[in-house]
């Protein structure tokens, strides 16, 4: 049996888990409480020393990195298949899946810092940074995706991996940034309309969360 | 022609050089002159908006992220191998050389911030922490090496992604934890055997860094 282990409120197991869905693969899926800090607990760093979640189990493999995660379940359960077979089209699709991390996770983090600590003194000029960082990226994607619907010819684990992020600006106070963005704007609507990225949704709460001066 | 944009002091190009010469893939490697800012200018944002090397251009096609060029080469010249046919095989080597990035960049980069910057203020905090982390992160390699040769089954993609750092652990202070690490020195002294990792070291340099407190 798979089992994914993931918190609804962290951004990158949900790539792990649209693709599960896109695929139809039975699995168990496993909340660590990372608000707890059950991801730092002995237990779970027997599945992963560095303390991140995803995780994922198959029978007795256990596979940390979600990037890893999805070669991984494209290759164990290859139909429908969500990366190319063109090397080219490869290479790209690796690319953008590891700039979704490489280049966003650091802003987006400053960025979301004060919902997560509401009592620490918003660090003004660092969150203005990672906005900027944002904004230069989602400037990437834009020219990227002018005349394409998807990142690399079709719906491919790249898209998946930006899902996550793009699907919930509106929620952060930088929807405004994507409606700017005319392709931009058509791509997360068309993300929007997958079954598997709806049913991953986190869960609607209240965040207050300062806005760019 | 494959070209490699790159640089003798970045780390992470290396990883690339030495898959080039262990294939054997005839390459020309263009040097960025980053202590310049050159991978900042416009021409070279075109080929990667992120301002990062290395980028390898076959043709027409350009990739970024270092980990995406290593599939790509792997897959455009299979043979000699370096990625295992096993899936989960596979899927380790792809969490190692994520991990070898992931957790090791930050650290690395704090670490060595004192040699690129001799004029600033040494934040030994940072460092210290830095440190922690480096060294927590080779407990992990030490215990997955310990009755190992390689990360995972034969020499593969995932050694090769460490390579870099750990070969030049001794020029920056920080020689002792490997030799305190009895499998981590025994790999080190295989990796430092192959050819591909001797021809790939970068010049010796005089360093100034502070060692840890």
């Amino acid at each position: 049996m798979i089992r994914l282990h993931w918190h609804p409120f962290s951004i990158v197991p949900r790539r792990v888990r649209i693709l599960l869905r896109e695929k139809a693969i039975p699995h168990e899926e496993v909340e660590v409480d990372v608000l707890r800090g059950d991801h730092r607990a002995p237990e779970f760093r027997r599945l992963n020393p560095f303390a991140q979640i995803p995780v994922l189990e198959d029978g007795d493999l256990v596979i940390c990195e979600s990037v890893a995660i999805m070669e991984y379940l494209e290759e164990r359960f290859p139909e429908p298949s969500f990366l190319s077979r063109d090397l080219a089209a490869r290479a790209l699709t690796r690319q953008f899946m590891l700039w979704s991390g490489d280049y966003f996770a650091g802003p987006w983090e400053t960025w979301m810092a004060p919902a997560f600590a509401p009592e620490a003194p918003v660090d003004t000029a660092g969150r203005d940074k990672a906005y900027d960082n944002i904004t230069a990226h989602l400037d990437v994607l834009e020219r990227r995706l002018t005349n394409r619907d998807w990142l690399v010819d079709r719906y491919s684990l790249a898209d998946m991996c930006y899902a996550p992020l793009v699907t919930v600006f509106d929620r952060v106070e930088l929807g405004h940034l994507i409606s700017a963005r005319p392709a931009l704007a058509a791509w997360v609507a068309r993300l929007c309309e997958r079954p598997a990225v709806q049913d991953t949704f986190p869960p609607l709460v209240p965040l207050s969360l300062p806005k760019r001066r």
